[in-house]
């Protein structure tokens, strides 16, 4: 009964700060273009989007450290501090020197780690006068946060979500309609880009890219209205910074620190979140601390995409981004980590990856369930089918630990629980799942076509 | 940013005894009788289908503290303490000067209360060489929470899940699987009951009266097996209390003591847990905090039913228990709350209701579900259909105290989640749920039949 499973902090030590890693990087990463200009975008022209506040944090590259508004720290407070969590079952199954420490996002009340970042750009909104936001979801993680944070700011939200998964997951689209949310299956009548698109394929069943569009559209064309992002942008990751920041200090209770850290990847925000405040000491003091971010083999950015100025959306209605990219229409494979299928990866982390400061794992579908079900049945909670990807990393690195003998201590975010996405371990049970292989030519003719800025 | 609003223990600090409340009652519960002889319930008869520690446990009028076994209490510690939290979103909403804390028992990894006695009879199966077990579920609820402890402790466990269930709720069918359960539908052809329905009616869509049949004859025809209970009996309350005795040591971190304690009610066993650990200073002490079991309305047993010798199951299988009771035969509506709908109350809540020592409160459907709305946007937690019922009685009590002016504190379980019950909330936002009104004819007829021992 010696052994401490579980760290918390006090409410007093939930961190009043958020890291902003660009400050203290040498090579900073190059800057978003105006893809009709060519020219850096300014703040104005982020502001026509999105609200002052995250415009500014997006293009702040002197500030270490951004301050928490009260206002979400206070909501901060109703799950955070998170667990970080010694996972005990894990080792014993595994029979690893390696001491595996989880910290868990998935006690969030909705589910994922997506709310620290839904929060604050709520509160950003209303603070500016704002008063209704939009934003598209496609497995619905991140819809169903902001549905929520919306509501605890008094915002009016509109969902645009992916039309497939609206009839596929109606669990997600009946928690942000609980929450007060309107929920538009995308392509829809409701925007210029939907009906352009249904006119000529009225059954078409949606992307994000398009759902992106409508987003998009719908704020630009609404009184008081901004758009709202998940992923990939710098100040979403900032936001999630609050993972790591909590992280290190729980770590220090329990009298380690990390060898390795590991997050899953989709669009950056979560990796980010649980490595950025690591790596700092990588970058300030010289430390050797190696960070792994675990992306699916079938959409392979960080192992097998090239770096590129690309556009952030299939349509091509972002502004260009230097990126790590396997090309905006790269279309990946269906598999069920619908929050890791994403062609690009942000610029922060793009620019850290060139540098030698990360490195991309690739998990195939098989290996992230079979992690995820032996994670089940050792910790006892379901992992999202995004979490397992990192899961299965800090898998084969205590695996590795045991080869060599070593002690090692290994750190990764479980970003969410998997409680709503069953029909995938359904289908893994029945041994439905498949891996999917991607040739080389495939990446190649996609990323070919992208035109060359650098 | 000085309120807190979350109180953890530390793991120390987590309970290691259980509180069995029999030994402090005046009035002890009538014993449960052998329904052949007539005569109460032996252990030998207990142990045929029980595992030892349990029936002793059950039949313990004396001890008022059960030391919780070290290895239940390490797994207790992947998700103990729960946190008490102090509801200020709802608080604040309802413009009321009382003071609402609820203790989460949603964020066990299984989402519910169930794991605390599923983790203790899981141990003590395993710890007395039994290699197999058997229980039956509805909803699902408690079969997803003793999957899961089976697992961890090494047991083969066969759940028989209501037809209908398993059909309507492949989510927690899943989950089980993935743990490792084997999930039968029942009726099914794997028992005598089974086949004999099967037989008759082939499309019978199950009842939990046939899945305790099955569940009982296959326990008592496999080697080394043996049935586990999920709620009703002393034993499983038992195990509940470790929620009570963690939310006194919390409130008195928060510096307050309820006036008022709530629970859900549908066998007693989250009710009794989130209780007893209070009500022994009523019943020591002469203190007079208020103890209310909150029902569905449409199915009383508390506040409509009789108090009279009657059948844990509809069939007739298990010992006679003296309880208040809508008769065993009793179809309760069609409520989403399905762990409430069960037609009789454990005997020690009877004899203490009987006592006027707590209090019965029926909540009609409509009303449970917009207190749980309100709650998940007040609080960014969706409430289990179950749970909505204690946050409904708490939200008439907090209504109560603004009447009349006065400063309360009110306590509540949130005994779990409704992640996985989004249908029930997608079917209250489109307008389409009803209240069930149950003429006192109706009860009348049902409780006529019994056969009266006292």
């Amino acid at each position: 009964m010696d052994k401490q499973k579980r760290f918390f902090l006090t409410e007093n030590e939930i961190p009043t700060r958020w890291y902003n890693i660009v400050a203290d990087m040498k090579n900073k990463p190059l800057p978003m273009l105006n893809p009709k200009t060519k020219k850096p975008i300014t703040l104005d022209e982020m502001t026509v989007i999105f609200n002052r506040a995250c415009s500014e944090q997006e293009l702040n590259t002197t500030d270490a450290w951004i301050e928490i508004p009260e206002e979400v720290r206070e909501l901060y407070k109703n799950y955070r501090s998170t667990p970080l969590v010694r996972a005990y079952g894990l080792e014993k199954a595994l029979d690893t020197p390696a001491h595996i420490y989880f910290k868990n996002e998935s006690v969030s009340p909705i589910g994922s780690h997506k709310l620290n970042s839904a929060l604050a750009q709520a509160y950003y909104c209303k603070k500016e006068g704002v008063t209704n936001i939009t934003t598209e979801t496609g497995a619905g993680q991140w819809g169903t946060a902001l549905s929520y944070a919306a509501k605890a700011f008094g915002l009016e939200l509109a969902v645009y979500m992916v039309k497939v998964s609206y009839h596929q997951k109606p669990y997600r689209r009946s928690i942000m309609q609980t929450f007060g949310a309107q929920v538009i299956a995308s392509p829809s009548m409701s925007t210029r880009a939907g009906k352009d698109i249904l006119t000529v394929n009225p059954n078409y069943q949606g992307s994000l890219g398009t759902a992106i569009s409508e987003a998009v559209e719908l704020a630009t064309q609404t009184p008081n209205c901004k758009y709202v992002l998940g992923s990939v942008l710098n100040h979403v990751t900032l936001h999630q910074t609050v993972i790591g920041l909590e992280a290190e200090k729980q770590m220090e209770m329990a009298g380690e620190y990390p060898d390795v850290v590991i997050g899953c990847f989709g669009g950056g925000s979560n990796f980010g979140g649980i490595s950025f405040p690591f790596m700092r000491h990588n970058l300030l003091e010289g430390k050797n601390i190696e960070f792994l971010a675990a992306e699916p083999a079938s959409c392979p950015k960080l192992t097998r995409g090239i770096f590129q100025y690309d556009f952030g959306d299939e349509a091509g209605y972002t502004p260009m981004m230097p990126m790590f990219t396997l090309g905006h229409d790269f279309q990946p494979a269906h598999i069920h980590a619908g929050g890791l299928r994403y062609h690009g990866a942000g610029t922060i982390v793009s620019q850290l990856l060139k540098d030698g400061l990360m490195k991309g794992v690739d998990i195939p579908q098989l290996e992230s369930f079979k992690a995820a079900t032996l994670f089940a049945q050792t910790e006892g909670i379901i992992p999202a089918p995004e979490s397992a990807h990192a899961i299965a990393t800090a898998i084969r690195e205590a695996n590795k630990a045991k080869e060599e003998g070593k002690q090692k201590n290994i750190l990764f975010c479980l970003s969410g629980h998997g409680l709503i996405d069953m029909t995938a371990y359904d289908q893994y049970n029945a041994g439905d799942l498949t891996n999917y292989e991607l040739p080389d030519e495939v990446i190649k003719a996609n990323v070919d076509k992208l035109e060359k800025l650098i």
